[in-house]
């Protein structure tokens, strides 16, 4: 089952807000329909949000009004604009063509996460990372079992893309390998992407799992027995400074002080090399409502305001690598 | 209104588990109430922990099987099993006398919280401990109005103690002196003492304040504007290492990394110098009910599991100063 797809004519996408308690597929025909669904994250993850950027310039005919405002419907993921981009160049040549730049960007994005996962996967396995690993655990090439005890927050699996995902792609691959012990999913606090998503698709995928408060994953890596932090990204400043959930830089900074290898898995197409540094990303500030109630409960009292930052920037040095479509990078 | 007192011969105490919705006080007349109201956290926060310890031992009625289950009724805050220790060595002296010690308890805490405000407050604007602000903000002694910014964690107001508190007790005491900005206040999950407690508390005080979800922290403190991280702690070991409610480690790590003055307010009492060294505290597990549900709703899959650790330890090489009722220790 794919997150994001173009079927009679039309966007069909999985209603993420909805998720775990049903698993409902919206059809969307308009770009105004699609920048709600974007705005209230009934689709998100960066690669996701390529395919839909792209997906909707054949839903604008051409409106290049309508175009500007979907480029521009959640800015730090730069997957978005740049899917826009990549189908808004062909609408000269009219909307056959459009229709198919964007499938092929779909169909990239599935290659893609299949190779970040065997890319992942593999790194992961050949020691060259070293281990995080404290002293009452052996490292993995010394254990009967070999398999990998990994830590990531957010959502970065099938749901964020169009199939199998980036960094939870490569917990996946490990799985499918018979290399993973465990995954020990942050559940990212506000939206609760780690709850309601990692852990229903780690769950359908027949991978052990268990789940962590957000301040609990750098305690839990000092404590020693996780050997890898895997992380998505929305945006990759030339750098390497990388943009992703708002709990990612905590972690990493956990996962430095444990000795943990830090691992970013992300298409090329989230490189920004127009960004030199992560002091140049703008992060989007979701507003106190996320914050105050949950899922439609309010946990604080009333009138309570909040800072909501939804994503913070992790400096490339805290970053031991990171995992494209095409390569390893060390930053 | 004290949060734990002796009236009318039983334990009174407001049940924070109805915290905002409602202030409701229990009436609390033998040992397996206080133990009950213990562990489903009606009461909590280690000063008041120690104070519904010695209250406890005076319901016992010298019932040694009853003080003994009082003392293990959670394991990390060693303020608990001070609080009992104290009033159960004048049981042979009889009812009357535990009462008295009790209450010479209470009234300590009352001393110690007062105290503990007065010297952090004094710590924090002497410009003693430098400036963990970046160049967009002036350091506060060259602001106009000389407020202080203060990020927080999980509820160390009065509530977590008899009155004032020991963390949060701080930002009153600036907040009287006119020299507090704001306070940026950590939700803490899983039972979020920050937006239930903290936030009503400093409404109540009248002190500006917003909340941040957990993950965000450490992100905050590096975008720059805090001047001090405020928090408890409910054991800290001889050493300085210190055990405070999960995702405090994670700040610490922040605050190290921006530089911001990181501070431990708490009493004397709460350093355990029998145990040396942060490795030696046993860390409460609370199971996985409280990850996978939210006050009442619940937000992962149906069966998903998880690690709860209710505390961590942070290093006494990332603590910058320990102010207790009677010195500031500089670990």
């Amino acid at each position: 089952m794919r997150t994001i797809d173009w079927v009679d004519d039309a966007v069909e996408l999985i209603d993420q807000t909805r998720l775990p308690d049903e698993c409902v597929r919206l059809r969307i025909t308009t770009v105004d329909e699609l920048i709600d669904a974007i705005r209230r994250l009934a689709v998100r993850g960066a690669p996701a949000l390529g395919v839909a950027g792209a997906l909707g310039v054949v839903l604008s005919d051409g409106n290049r009004d309508a175009v500007a405002r979907l480029r521009a419907a959640r800015p730090t993921a730069v997957n978005l604009a740049w899917g826009v981009d990549q189908a808004a160049a062909w609408l000269p040549q009219g909307r056959r063509a459009v229709l198919e730049a964007a499938l092929r960007i779909r169909d990239e994005d599935i290659a893609a996460c299949l190779a970040m996962g065997e890319q992942g996967a593999d790194l992961l396995t050949s020691g060259l990372l070293g281990s995080g690993v404290r002293a009452s655990v052996p490292p993995v090439q010394d254990r009967p079992d070999g398999r990998l005890r990994i830590m990531t927050i957010c959502n970065t699996g099938g749901l964020a893309a169009v199939e199998r995902g980036t960094a939870l792609g490569v917990a996946q691959t490990l799985h499918e390998r018979g290399r993973l012990a465990e995954v020990l999913a942050l559940e990212t606090r506000p939206l609760l992407q780690g709850a309601r998503l990692t852990a229903w698709e780690l769950a359908r995928m027949g991978a052990p799992h268990r789940l962590v408060a957000d301040g609990a994953g750098p305690y839990l890596l000092a404590r020693g027995g996780v050997d890898a932090v895997l992380v998505g990204a929305d945006r990759i400043a030339a750098n390497g400074d990388t943009a992703n959930k708002i709990g990612t830089y905590a972690l990493a900074l956990g996962a430095a002080r444990a000795g943990v290898p830090f691992v970013v898995v992300a298409p090329e197409t989230t490189i920004d090399f127009a960004t030199p540094t992560g002091a140049g990303i703008e992060i989007e500030d979701r507003g106190a409502e996320e914050i105050v109630t949950l899922r439609g409960t309010r946990v604080a009292p009333e009138g309570t305001d909040a800072v909501n930052p939804a994503f913070d920037v992790t400096p490339h040095d805290l970053i031991t690598a990171i995992v494209t479509d095409k390569r390893v990078i060390r930053p």
